[in-house]
């Protein structure tokens, strides 16, 4: 072997441990300095020192009603029996609500509880215009039928706040009313957190800017994108240099430059292993690498520097890999430099849908979506590459899996890490079984008529979402079934597996199955009878799904035997993905429905018309969600419009229930 | 009477169904149309119509490891018996992770899994600098144990993402880990919602800019401040004009103006209720006027209105009934008009502390602090008045009293609505007691140096403080109770009100009691015996606290009758309120601290100098909070320099046990 092993697998803790206790022995883990800034741009910021009132609130003994300024001395006696005229102005003043109280006086009256004595001859202060009543006129005493308390109606200085009082603690993130009582306050400026800085400094020659011209072996530098919205999230102030080549004085220039504005530098490597060394190059040329390598996954190749007394992250290319590192190590200090707690995410008891695996010595972060189905609250993993993006779009959470662990069985209780709000999952419609494009639009118009709702649907075939249904795991499946002996779709299959289950089978489509494949169909492919040719590579889709049902059924019918067919053994989730295989020369043909071909442009030969239907146990038929999506399917002219444009959908029966129990 | 009641009272339900009801008639109560933005800067939009991918992702058969391409077929029986040798560059082409597969091949092995044979003179395509070891040289062959499988090792197109896939339906609020995705799929720009425009025009002559000179009967404009803060945070766009003032025309002026750019009108009234009439005056001369008046406290005086299709905000001028109607009326339609759903705030079951008197008609919104006290959770409201900004700031949620309630007892459990973080909650002490100026210092003292820690004080005075502790409302409670008996402090009330209870009793400080009085003492106070003069109106603090307990022993010492001091009946509930009153005439003296007395600039006559401990039950002494709350009493030396320069103290025994049960 002519390669040296580079990466140590230091363990998650030790690792943190490392990292934190350099910043402490470095003196810098703790709050950064403050900055003056104005109050009225101080949303959501961090105090750094405590705010005192620099005037009361009101500053001035003020009316708190529209009334008469009295002095309580001159009230005492009056009653119904013997009401107290008042002089007009000097034993009584007219104030609005807010007004100050003029000196001498004591309590105000309310405008209601006065009787005004008019007078033609006497001038006195004008009566504001709305009293007026539009008549005009002068009074010249207000009339009493009781007497007053001292100060009532009145908000005497420093109601609301002191002259010297705390307004608001040093570490505090400032709220909307926080800005208001600061301003009431007296205050104009205070002092805040100045804002973390972090230089993220995407690196790889193979990477480009997004909208540059795409070649084989570009990648488009999406991950410093990721990173800094995650950077503004958390309260740092995120700065993105332009992308830097692989060139090793390229990269120290930058990272010095970098290490000389930011409080933390990132260098993101693309996603080839010699990058990352290359990093590591670097920050061990300029400073100091703590550690090069942890036993997590995604994120193993992560390396921690430190240059100039700046600490350096070397986040691994793969998106999910750099999404976890940075928020295990960039995160924590971020919060702390802003002298603020890191509000942990929700997290949930969930069962695992499907056993994980997991590597023996490494911590894995397995990204899963989450379903409340009844008082079923179910964790289903999504895919585990590092380099699935998607995987992080779609996940709700995270379920962590110890190194010490190989892994974990189906229907073990799990904690899940929610990246989503909780009530999101309690108002998604879990959707286990045959992937059908449909289902995309679907999802897009219930969260577009109702944005409350969403749908997730996961694909794993038409049977494994009649078993979901059976294991209280799915709140409806989409299944395209063919029962060989009856002919019938799906009902013979939900009598055997659900059969304690009630059940209401809605039809949604239906489709036209067919080989996909190149445009002009260069290996002339008529049908299954080509499978076994020397020259076809096959793509398949997994077992349980009703397309694989449908091939097997055909192979047995023409007595083919599927070991002699190349890429039987391979297979896709879903027909986008058979549809991508044969666009890009993975396998010449596969089967899937003419709505992925016409997607991406492939030719599409014809085989079966099928029926997929919808099975929805009647225990959630009235949910409002499922109502609220079942009434798109049956109503809405636009949502038919859009599938029909898919081309080889059959909408006669949509939203038809084919069967009851 | 002259005047018109002017103000509807119309139940919220029913508010709130005229509001929306006119948007349905106007066909507004639905999202925004969308506008092009670009994705690097898509962060928290949301998107109006559903993303699709351009490219696929990736967009190119590309390596997953570090290695050599090969041809699956050539690799058909390798064995660690019979190896195979695969001709550089023939057979096998070295890759990095990310690069292309070459054409004609289908699978990568690791480098780790190949032997590379060396060969002086043939040339190689060159090995990447890191895998040579630092040796150089060129490769002639790499040799293979075992066959491989089809497209092991590649990351197919589209593996991550297919073109033409959802990667976000529409209405979906933009993640940073989503921008990647949309860069990924090709997008460098997309559709998102336009940010509803709410322009808020604050108004009334008296309102002034903060930073100007102030003047008696100016009032600092804060509440736009608030409401923009507020539109900000619901992702909206907040435009604030300048202040107009009191002038139908101008206001007239700015309403139009501001019906032209912005989706909601926001004219946000002076605290005078003459002011809100113009409000309502103005929309209806230049629109519609729906409602005038709601039955809500705070918030009564709100206006409901329309002017050229465009709905209007009449927000009354106190900040909290600002804060509440802007909350009832505008959150719901700038979220609707972004397309998403309003995340309800948490709520929590808390039980009632003290008992809340509510207006029978009138559905209240009461401010309340929520502390968890063991298995506790308890509610405490704060200051009512709509007018006390600090009552917003100091509140942990809300508390609604339904319009058909006369009130709440005391220990019902209630509904909390919470504005704060649920762990924030739980991180706080809860201190219930008599007030010293000094919990301030250490309620700041222990936000600092922990931030996740809170320090919530309610003055109750000293007996409710014990009263707290035995109902189990409290961690802790600040008490300075002299027994006229013993001329012990505290440790007698303790034993008689928390027999059944293990205390520890910490001493915070000694502090001097004393008369606040103006500055050079005008009326020549001297001692008790003064308040009972004609010319002396005295300003006394709530029974049961502390300082309560101290004048009334004082007065019954001297034989002098309660009923002949002026002024008696007024109380206040802190030292601050105390010297407040005193500097602004409210009274000509009254006993308070001398940290109060400094605070505001007044002269201080002494009369005592009492103990002021904190007792805390033992259950609560080692929770970590607690422990960190009293290290920084006994340990602190910063929070000791700073006690003790608010002057009347005496630390002597700060921190001290001074009993223990």
């Amino acid at each position: 072997m002519e390669r040296k092993i580079y990466l140590e697998q230091t363990p998650l803790d030790e690792a943190l441990k490392k990292w934190t206790d350099k910043f402490i022995e470095k003196n810098i883990n703790k709050p950064l300095e403050g900055e003056h800034i104005k109050v009225i741009d101080s949303l959501g910021r961090i105090t750094s020192e405590p705010v005192f009132a620099k005037i009361s609130s009101p500053f001035y003994h003020s009316s708190a009603m529209d009334g008469y300024a009295v002095k309580f001395t001159d009230t005492i006696g009056a009653s119904e029996g013997r009401p107290k005229k008042l002089k007009i102005p000097n034993q009584a003043v007219y104030v609005s609500t807010g007004d100050p109280i003029p000196d001498g006086f004591n309590a105000v009256i309310m405008i209601e509880d006065v009787n005004l004595i008019r007078t033609q001859k006497t001038k006195n202060p004008p009566i504001p215009p709305l009293l007026k009543g539009g008549e005009g006129g002068f009074f010249e005493y207000i009339e009493i039928i009781a007497p007053v308390t001292p100060w009532q109606h009145i908000r005497t200085v420093g109601e609301d706040i002191v002259i010297t009082e705390l307004i608001l603690p040093e570490n505090h993130k400032i709220r909307p009313i926080d800005i208001g009582a600061i301003l009431a306050g007296g205050l104009t400026e205070i002092k805040a957190r100045k804002k973390p800085k972090v230089v993220i400094i995407p690196t790889g020659s193979e990477i480009i800017e997004p909208g540059s011209n795409l070649m084989k072996g570009n990648i488009i530098e999406s991950n410093s994108r990721i990173l800094a919205g995650l950077v503004s999230e958390w309260g740092g102030e995120p700065i993105r240099f332009s992308i830097v080549p692989d060139n090793i004085e390229a990269l120290k220039e930058a990272v010095l430059k970098a290490a000389q504005i930011a409080d933390l530098v990132v260098i993101n490597a693309g996603a080839s292993a010699g990058k990352k060394d290359f990093s590591s190059a670097v920050i061990g040329e300029l400073g100091e690498v703590i550690l090069h390598g942890l036993n997590i996954k995604p994120g193993k190749p992560a390396i921690l520097g430190w240059i100039n007394n700046k600490p350096v992250l070397g986040i691994p290319g793969y998106p999910v890999s750099a999404y976890i590192t940075f928020e295990i190590f960039a995160k924590p200090i971020i919060y702390t430099w802003q002298g603020i707690e890191i509000k942990e995410s929700e997290t949930l008891k969930a069962k695992l849908s499907r056993p994980v695996a997991s590597t023996l010595g490494m911590e894995e972060f397995i990204r899963v979506k989450v379903g409340k189905v009844g008082d079923n609250i179910i964790a289903s993993p999504v895919s585990r590459g590092a380099g699935i993006l998607m995987s992080l779009v779609r996940a709700d959470g995270f379920v962590r899996i110890p190194a010490m662990s190989e892994g974990i069985g189906a229907g073990t209780e799990v904690e899940v890490k929610l990246m989503r709000h909780k009530d999101d999952i309690t108002n998604t419609i879990v959707c286990i079984g045959s992937h059908d494009n449909t289902l995309d639009i679907l999802g897009n118009f219930l969260k577009k008529k109702y944005p409350k709702f969403s749908l997730s649907s996961a694909h794993v075939g038409s049977m494994g979402g009649l078993i979901a249904l059976k294991r209280g795991e799915a709140h409806l499946a989409g299944a395209h079934l063919l029962d060989e002996e009856t002919g019938e779709y799906n009902v013979p299959f939900i009598k055997k597996l659900l059969s304690d289950e009630k059940i209401i089978l809605i039809n949604l489509v239906y489709r036209q199955q067919g080989f996909l494949v190149l445009k002009g169909n260069p290996k002339n492919i008529k049908g299954f009878e080509d499978l076994a040719r020397d020259d076809i590579t096959f793509i398949n889709r997994q077992s349980g799904s009703g397309t694989r049902l449908l091939t097997d059924k055909y192979l047995k019918g023409l007595g083919i035997d599927h070991r002699k067919i190349k890429g039987y053994d391979r297979e896709e989730f879903t027909h986008m993905g058979i549809a991508s295989a044969v666009l890009t020369g993975v396998a010449d043909t596969g089967l899937g429905i003419l709505a992925a071909s016409k997607a991406l442009g492939l030719d599409f030969i014809p085989v079966a018309k099928e029926r997929y239907d919808l099975a929805v146990p009647e225990k959630f038929y009235n949910l409002d969600m499922v109502q609220k999506l079942l009434d798109i399917i049956k109503n809405d002219s636009e949502f038919r419009i859009t599938v029909t444009s898919l081309g080889g959908y059959d909408i006669t029966d949509m939203g038809k229930i084919v069967y009851k129990n």
